[in-house]
């Protein structure tokens, strides 16, 4: 409680005056006015976030958070928990598309345990997986908590220890994940945050749900609600009631990303409502986030709007393991060299004539 | 006019065998039915236009193509044709914006001198720029054919040949521009090809024109548009009457990497404008474009229309240059990578349970 307590305490706002450095900067740049458009909006949030006028994101990290969940035996998830399982196996043998795609992003890859219901001694003890277990998975939130209070603050917890952890080596951070069922707690997140008693709004197909069971899935979801009624002004009781371990350390990574000035790729659906516990605990960490990409899940343009972000990538993805956010760091890496490299007006001897009123 | 009928007549459709065969395989990889949405019909795109199931992407090349325009004195923009200049030597100079993103994307650039107003030898003669000026910009084409049919053909067969120059050490090319005033030409094509009679709809402010000055513009090209008479199915005639040298190499070159099977990355309003060109005069070559961005220039929707493409990026630029294209080109790479280094459900033994019907 006290990494929790003191984490939330340091996270200071984005840096206006750098902010406003680099948009000084930009204006002198060889382009008429803002003419890279959100390119250049990025690039001012860059700036304000790591406060290095530079924009160091060159040393990429993603950390995908695996975790299972109760509400699973509930059946509103067509695949079986083990498959978790096997994708943990496909991960560390760099099989998942995200090992493409961080590939092309010249990022790193994390995996890390927060809940996985089998026995991953073997990969945690060579270091294949990071071990921050804090269950083998959650409980079903459709009759009770999901966690108790104490294991949600303690995925908060990994998920700061992580970014601590990996910070000195890393300029961004990108958040992946992978679990089986993780969609229903995600929407209930968001339900539960929107102040809505109807959850079918924010109800999706995840890996593949029939659209004849996306009704029963919303209802599963609503009992959730109503039987643990979170406290929509807590995140942590958020979190413990209808969350999930990976979801927790989501949130806990941005919390303690935002600490230390290190901007976060928040990836799609899942890991949107991980950057919703967060702001929920610390509304300033907002500033630290990057939101990669629209999933295709429907609840995720409410979730969008409750961060008060604009997703940079719209390609229909849905996921997850922090595909999105992959796709979306190229852009980082755009920003940075656009004030980085492009001439000035005046060290390029262009005019300036008819672009400045 | 023999390199241009002969090219037209070698362009083949896009191979839909290679199509399937790449959709078969994404079916078998590690993830939900289609759970990477756009990237893999990217994907897919891809290996119908490669005809190579390892679509092959590595090797970039953006043709930035520069010419000047009769129409600016028509104070249709407020910046005077020697930026145009200006700006070539910028990019010599590695200053340009194209410069920061195409090092991000791993794309080389040439700039190619197709109709500049002033002297370039001096950049020509070392190679810095290639030489292909058909003339020192074009005519004022609200009082007249912006250039002959001759001229228009002879930026066409300058665009093929770049194309297949580069082809041998090329996977993928990008288009790029620089002309000050040629939003105006670009605007003049959509709307002949809309077979609107008013302009307007299709008209921004390029550079930086003051809003005021819009109505103005749309003006200039309406009569553009009619003391000239362009025909709506004659590519040629509407490049040669209302178009630009770059907006013709632009088609060109699309046409000569169609005809080699080479994807195209199509920048923004003006590279959208020679796509239409080429789509007119062939339009299988369609089959070969990938239309990197939606520009700010309201113009481009309808254009993306005309097309029959949807953007892969929305970010509200319009520099030109190629920028877009460039940004767009590592959603290429990761198609790539996704096909060629992601699991397959046996391989990785991740069961697919729940996920076929």
């Amino acid at each position: 409680m006290k990494l929790l307590s003191e984490t939330i305490a340091a996270i200071e706002p984005a840096s206006e005056e750098h902010r406003e450095a680099a948009r000084r900067r930009i204006e002198q740049l060889t382009m008429p006015n803002w003419a890279l458009g959100r390119l250049l909006d990025l690039a001012v949030d860059l700036a304000g976030m790591t406060r290095d006028l530079t924009l160091p994101v060159a040393r990429k990290e993603i950390v995908l958070m695996a975790a299972d969940h109760g509400i699973v035996s509930e059946g509103v998830c067509p695949q079986p928990s083990s498959v978790t399982t096997q994708m943990i196996h496909n991960f560390v043998a760099g099989g998942g598309g995200i090992h493409g795609l961080a590939g092309v992003a010249g990022a790193h890859v994390t995996v890390a345990d927060f809940g996985v219901a089998s026995d991953l001694s073997e990969l945690t003890a060579t270091g294949a997986v990071l071990d921050y277990k804090i269950a083998p998975g959650t409980a079903d939130f459709a009759r009770g908590p999901a966690m108790s209070r104490e294991q949600a603050v303690a995925c908060l917890e990994a998920g700061i220890s992580i970014a601590r952890d990996l910070a000195p080596a890393t300029d961004v951070f990108g958040s992946g994940e992978m679990g089986i069922g993780n969609t229903s707690p995600s929407s209930a997140i968001v339900t539960v945050l929107k102040g809505a008693s109807d959850p079918r709004p924010f109800v999706g197909r995840g890996a593949g749900l029939d659209p004849a069971r996306l009704d029963h899935k919303a209802a599963v979801i609503r009992r959730g609600i109503e039987c643990n009624r979170p406290d929509p002004a807590d995140g942590v009781d958020i979190l413990a009631k209808v969350g999930g371990f990976e979801i927790g350390g989501i949130a806990g990574l941005i919390l303690g990303a935002a600490m230390l000035h290190r901007p976060v790729v928040v990836d799609g659906f899942i890991s949107s409502a991980g950057a919703l516990i967060a702001a929920t605990i610390a509304p300033v960490s907002r500033d630290y986030m990057i939101l990669a990409h629209g999933s295709a899940e429907p609840g995720h343009r409410a979730m969008a709007e409750l961060l008060g972000k604009q997703p940079l990538l719209e390609l229909g993805m849905r996921l997850g393991e922090g595909t999105g956010a992959a796709m979306a760091m190229p852009l980082l890496d755009a920003a940075s060299a656009i004030i980085n490299r492009m001439a000035t007006f005046e060290s390029a001897s262009v005019t300036t004539e008819g672009l400045k009123e």
